[in-house]
């Protein structure tokens, strides 16, 4: 058997997210479709995280086994071309048969782009949040400061399907900043793990504050309560990016 | 009346172009219909450029006169409601009678963007023509100054339609150069006209000549041939943006 790990990049507009579903379209699904249909073997394609539908990647990764040993670029070549032009794996290699996507990623690093024109440019539609509010950056750049460090993140996660594993909540956000380039401005966030909805969740509550709907004192309270019913609503998928996962 | 100038912003992949088909949905077709809905009265708009089906735009501008004197940041905001998210109104503003989107433009700058990179990321399969091969920098920017300057642009302009009036083919490229952004390449043009499909032609040449597989030196034939036939194919629709039109 070789392992292979693969780094995936993927427009998620139209697909029901990174996991397979009992109906709708997921980049899982696609990819090992795809890889089955070459290898001609079911193969099992795992991701370094579960993206949401609406959710985009520039660097999601994944691996598989497989019992054929092929030239890894031949196999990239015929995976993209069976892909939908909304998925392209953009690299691949052979790893350690310890390798895993989700367990050996030291941290991850997820986008939120977010749209301050007055109006919005057709080609950022799919990939940004509008936002026609004024931003207070200086009162953004605080917000995010409750935010890094090693936490208990409850308050900002919601439940998963009932089945899944409960995953741990105390996570560590190491970088939490933004850049501001023409009138992008996008939120980077750097952890080592993220509970379900946590990043889209943290961007709520950070975009009421720097709005002035809130105010940042709220937010070591919210920490503190454990309670997801506490903290502001969810920012919506499209803005949200899987830019790396680091090993 | 009054008259408005307006700077538009389009997704062209899903129109026939700017101009009014008599089959299928353009972008002066959706503008009009919606200036016309709000202001209650047929309302012509005119561009100053007719972009081609597939052909995007940042800043194309047009104009449209009105008896109804109105707001004109109200207006945008009513007309950008009732048009399809891919094409959205910038910016508006009341101009003199005698001004005209096309007659009264200086210059126009259009940008070709080629995407370099091995693997073309989903979120520009729309927006640039991924290049596989290699391009030469240095033979690319030699091309380009066979174009600058006040010349005859037969060789490099398609056959409009019957009974549009014939472009005069001396036309003036001001600036032909290139910026390289991550795996992005960008061609920027200005002129102060451009024939039918002038810059998809001229980048086809371009893209032939740095991909090394026709001699710099057939340029200047070309040109002196003024002859379509003698020059190379035109690159697609979809790198192509409109970025502005200068007045």
């Amino acid at each position: 058997m070789a392992k292979y790990k693969l780094i995936i990049a993927y427009d998620g507009t139209d697909f029901v997210g990174w996991q397979k579903q009992k109906s709708g379209i997921s980049i899982q699904g696609e990819l090992e479709r795809a890889l089955s249909t070459i290898l001609r073997e079911k193969t099992v394609v795992t991701g370094a995280g579960r993206t949401d539908a609406g959710v985009h990647a520039m660097g999601q990764t994944a691996h598989f086994s497989t019992k054929k040993t092929d030239h890894i670029q031949k196999l990239i070549y015929a995976a993209n071309a069976l892909l939908p032009k909304e998925i392209r794996i953009l690299h691949g290699e052979e790893v350690d048969g310890s390798f895993h996507a989700r367990f050996s990623a030291i941290s991850k690093i997820y986008h939120y782009r977010l749209y301050l024109g007055k109006v919005q440019l057709p080609f950022e539609k799919r990939y940004s949040l509008h936002i026609k509010q004024t931003i207070d950056l200086d009162l953004l750049k605080k917000a995010t400061l409750s935010f890094i460090g090693t936490k208990d993140f409850r308050s900002f996660a919601n439940e998963q399907n009932k089945g899944c594993a409960k995953n741990r909540p105390i996570k560590t956000i190491k970088r939490l900043d933004y850049i501001f380039a023409g009138e992008m401005l996008t939120l980077q966030f750097e952890g080592d793990g993220f509970l379900y909805k946590m990043v889209r969740n943290i961007t709520g509550a950070l975009l009421k504050v720097a709005r002035g709907k809130m105010d940042l004192s709220m937010l070591p309270q919210m920490l503190m309560s454990k309670d997801r019913k506490q903290a502001p609503e969810c920012a919506p998928a499209h803005g949200l990016f899987l830019m790396e996962v680091k090993y």
